[in-house]
């Protein structure tokens, strides 16, 4: 049998192919490794890889399918988990030196979620220090002298460049929706809650969210299906009815779904190819689409965002500030030192200030949008390793918590990819990715 | 037939007599206002009290109980509710005349569970300012030249001086506890987030509790038993299985309860005659109790609980601090000016050191104790009404959100109650209250 390309094949028919015995766990994983051997010297996805060990993981799961036992939705299946995902099986050193050879001893939620469901853990992707802005080492896939985004950089260019179907990355600002859309893969950041976060490097508790990377909206859904699940070692996690996310995402929309246009003050800073490409997917859009204008400012979400992100960063890396905060880059040393000077009431304020955003969200959905349409970034990866991009365009879903999705559909400036920003409401994960489907039919029409 | 002192019968008594047919809703509700027309001129409790409106849901109740429809645990008895708990037919002024003539379109949580177990509204009985340490009009019942304590002034002196059998308060501090204390009757606090505090004046979400005033156990746990609930409006509130507490607080624990007195390093302030009951109490409990000595210096405490406080007490009085600040009491814009300067970090760490709290005390209560034995204020009343007295011997329960109860044991200086307070382990609100019974039945031996 033709195993070539079967890297590049999506996780739900990889799951299916192998749970029908048509190609082996190790058939699969060994494609995943080739691919790495091939590209990774240049794209530097990977902060730990142990091949033996992804190749064992793959040996067990075939010889669990073959003693007839049950397997999961993803039996077999390699999965890249960004370096902030604890793993007893391998480090976890969180982008810094600070945790240099850090062996957690238990995997975080997300890890033991997706080996009960079978999948093989492939490795450790790379993460910006501490998953803020000071880059890793990894470039873009399409383009080695552009950045691939972070702070999931390792996990957007991973699934992007073929080397595994799926990755786990997080999002504090922009850190799933920028890279996805700077790699060309779905980038998808679920309701705040809905995965839980126990064993990850925590940033901010309020704003942390766990982000899916994939190169096909049927696989976002099956990771989804498989993480959203309750922990009370999450706090902000809630039991809640279980969602047959896939059902509800190949689904049929009712009616066409109608998009809401936002622009936001930001759009004058918007790369005139980017620009351009949103004016034509709106033009084809047609009556499905209006412009609408937000209430809030995005200045005012920029601020909260610093107060809240600034606060409670400055408390999660207080232990690394304390005893070794010359080895954290200065830009991290400057968030630090504002987060530091965040007064608690600002700090409650911005909080309060939640609640309110959503509930105008909440109307915008209910009376009349689908989906918000929106950039994901301001254009294409910028040139260069010294920045990850701004993630501004991502500030106000991720204060709200509500699912984002950024969708591959466009291309841009200088060949790179270009994503597309799909906002839903709050706990409608699975409506959103259905209407990102039909977005993607349409403009494949 | 003779109802003389019916004012003075337990609920749970009280309750059995109405739903039998051996007194009716109206005699308990009168008998409760001829006792307020008897010494609320001296005591002053009562913030708002319509006798007709009160007797009016007295009627109401007796009509259903005779239409034969089934009725609730509380069906009938007439509970007092501190002005700082929102209800659709009367004033919630809140202590501040920033607050005077406020009526709210609806019930508080709590307000709508007791009407939902058939009880009657009497009135709202007086808080301090904003529920902290700025006094309102009420008097020791025991002796009006006296503090009756605070915040939940009203409520404690109702219930003590014979006008409700039942009466809620708060506690964000000792407003439940002290209070209790000083005018010899019981005060729970239970659990954080046990009993939901949904349309209640929020002075401080990860300090504020409901509290509950009763003149014995049984009537405690009934009451518990009715407000304990589920309410997703109250961020700290969790769905939990039902506890039957009545039933748990009656039953024979399976051997003597082991006490853990507890002095802190606050026992030197503590008056003398205090302090010789006290003495007396742990010679009375000989091998059943032994001192313990508590990891965290109670300095720490109370500055950790400034700290949450302060912030909180701030954000949650900003509207009064920007609109009226003139009118807040010297005392209250001194502690917002305080709070306002409370840095966000600093809020941060004080709440994370909560589960580290609480997990010294789990060890010693799942190791040893059943109940922490320990001050629930420095002594009896301080004379004058210009201070509700101290709290800090309340300030680490609170913080740590386990269940107290101060029991009305002993007696003090100038013939006022002195309470012991009882401290529990988390969510085993029950054991402690029948902890508490054995107590009162060692004592009465």
């Amino acid at each position: 049998m033709d195993l070539t390309g079967l890297n590049w094949v999506a996780a739900v028919e990889a799951a299916r192919m192998i749970r029908e015995g048509v190609v082996t766990s190790v058939q699969l994983v060994e494609a995943c490794l080739a691919r790495v051997r091939e590209v990774d010297a240049a794209v530097q996805a990977w902060a730990f890889l142990d091949p033996e060990h992804a190749l064992a993981q793959a040996r067990a799961a075939d010889e669990l399918r073959m003693s007839g036992q049950p397997t999961g939705p993803l039996h077999g299946v390699p999965v890249g988990l960004k370096d902030i995902i604890d793993t007893a099986d391998m480090p976890t050193e969180n982008g810094s030196v600070l945790h240099a050879g850090r062996t957690p001893s238990r995997d975080a939620s997300v890890a033991s979620l997706l080996r009960a469901a079978g999948a093989v853990i492939m490795g450790k992707t790379v993460t910006t220090e501490f998953a803020t802005r000071t880059p890793g080492k990894t470039r873009n896939p399409h383009n080695p002298a552009y950045t691939p985004g972070g702070s999931s950089s390792g996990s957007a260019a991973a699934v992007a460049a073929g080397m595994v179907p799926l990755a786990l990355g997080s999002q504090t600002t922009g850190s799933t929706i920028r890279p996805a859309s700077y790699c060309g893969v779905y980038g998808f950041k679920p309701t705040h809650g809905l995965i839980p976060r126990h064993g990850m490097f925590q940033l901010s508790r309020t704003l942390d969210h766990v982000g899916l990377f994939a190169r096909a909206i049927e696989d976002v859904a099956l990771l989804l299906e498989t993480l959203a699940a309750y922990d009370d070692r999450d706090g902000d996690s809630r039991p809640r009815a279980r969602v047959p996310y896939r059902d509800v995402a190949a689904a049929e929309p009712p009616l066409p779904p109608m998009f809401g246009f936002v622009k936001t003050s930001l759009w004058d800073r918007v790369d005139a190819d980017a620009r351009e490409a949103f004016g034509e997917l709106v033009a084809s859009l047609g009556d499905r689409v209006e412009e609408v204008v937000l209430a809030v400012p995005t200045d005012e979400v920029l601020e909260l965002q610093r107060a809240i992100g600034g606060a409670e960063i400055a408390i999660n890396l207080r232990r690394e500030w304390d005893k070794g905060r010359e080895k954290l880059s200065p830009a991290l040393q400057a968030r630090i030192e504002h987060g530091r000077q965040v007064r608690a009431v600002d700090y409650l304020v911005a909080l309060s200030q939640i609640p309110q955003l959503n509930d105008s969200l909440t109307e915008l959905f209910e009376q009349r949008y689908d989906a918000i349409l929106t950039p994901a970034a301001f254009g294409t990866a910028p040139a260069g390793l010294e920045s990850t991009g701004d993630p501004a365009f991502c500030a106000l879903w991720t204060l709200c918590g509500v699912p984002a999705l950024s969708v591959p559909l466009m291309q841009g400036a200088n060949d790179l990819p270009l994503g597309v920003q799909l906002v839903g409401a709050r706990h409608r994960d699975g409506q959103l990715l259905r209407t990102a489907r039909w977005l993607v039919d349409h403009v494949a029409r």
